[in-house]
């Protein structure tokens, strides 16, 4: 931990490339927040489905549509199983989390053993993707059926970016599917905070109106 | 859209790569939520700060520590100031954006003419970077110090990944610097939801504990 000399006084800085990983990891999580939480379904070569939560997650452009996540490595170094069941053009689900599922999503974060299959294991409904051959979630308010585009690995960091190819919402948060008007509050998702286990609703909400540049001028 | 026969009848399938452009953002950003708030700073060749905010934003890796963005295309198609300003080993900060700073926020995605320097019109206060050149935000309560390591294009989406050089913290968020322990709630940092403007605040939390293998199959 170091405190520069041109940080001002009620400010304190952080210089990364000292620290070790699990503190930078301590930090950045609790920084960098609230990060929407992708609850990643793969297909097992032994057929089995795998559901394990991401918060290393972020949508990243919707021309085309590209999501991002990153996959750690187990504690022994081996890459997980989200990772190993998404080779080059592999596909995936990223089931949405709900306040309604925070405990279900939480219990596939337990470190089963490989070849452990979560949704069985803990009775987590599943149904077929429209798009992809994973399932998605039943319950999940939102599905996101997704194709791997890229893997990228910087360092110890494995980042996989997806083409998503279809999106599965809850009927009754679908406000105008013509317009392709979503509610997002009847969604009720849920972000990640810092800490083991912290996560923040979405309820509490506000709006502030973009400012057109022509706008502001006649402002000044 | 697509109403696909093999979604349960209490759920609605939009087939992305039937849909266009602006119909996949108004459903994946209403969507893929609560996303965290890249307020990005880069220095312009003229030596302006520009200064823009990024919801296609994620936390992607903690060794190194890397975050990814996506700035994308104007309106007439060119790249935004952010992407100009970061060419390959440029650098950037990472401001984030609590409930206070929302407004300011919110003015720095006005549509301003290129050439137009954010801080300066808009009387954001700045102040210098630690690890990089470019200014922080000076009220930002967390603020990321980044050089790129990677730039993507897929398609239309530009996405930027940057290794995270230094963390400032605002020094009453910092709980116990030694352990590296953050107050995130002190932060009091916004998520931003779907629609035109709306964000959700990150003071509605809760917890769960992680359960681990042993456990669970105790419990079964």
């Amino acid at each position: 931990m170091t405190q520069a000399p041109t940080t001002p006084p009620d400010a304190q800085h952080f210089d990364l490339t000292a620290l070790p990983a699990a503190a930078r990891y301590k930090l950045l999580t609790a920084t960098v927040v609230p990060r929407p939480i992708a609850w990643v379904g793969t297909l097992g070569a032994d057929g089995h489905v795998n559901l394990a939560p991401y918060s290393f997650f972020g949508l990243m452009g919707s021309d085309p549509p590209v999501v991002a996540f990153a996959p750690g490595d187990r504690a022994d170094g081996t890459p997980k199983d989200t990772a190993l069941n998404i080779p080059p053009g592999g596909e995936f689900t990223v089931n949405m989390v709900s306040a309604a599922l925070a405990d279900a999503m939480n219990a596939t974060a337990t470190d089963f053993p490989h070849g452990h299959a979560e949704p069985d294991a803990l009775g987590i409904a599943l149904t077929p993707g429209v798009k992809v051959r994973v399932p998605r979630v039943a319950a999940a308010p939102a599905a996101l059926e997704c194709r791997e585009v890229q893997t990228l690995t910087i360092g110890r960091t494995r980042i996989i970016l997806g083409e998503v190819l279809g999106l599965t919402l809850r009927a009754d948060a679908v406000q105008d599917a013509e317009r392709h008007h979503v509610d997002t509050a009847a969604l009720d998702l849920i972000g990640r905070l810092g800490g083991r286990g912290t996560y923040a609703h979405t309820r509490d909400t506000f709006t502030i109106d973009r400012i057109p540049f022509e706008e502001w001028q006649k402002g000044q």
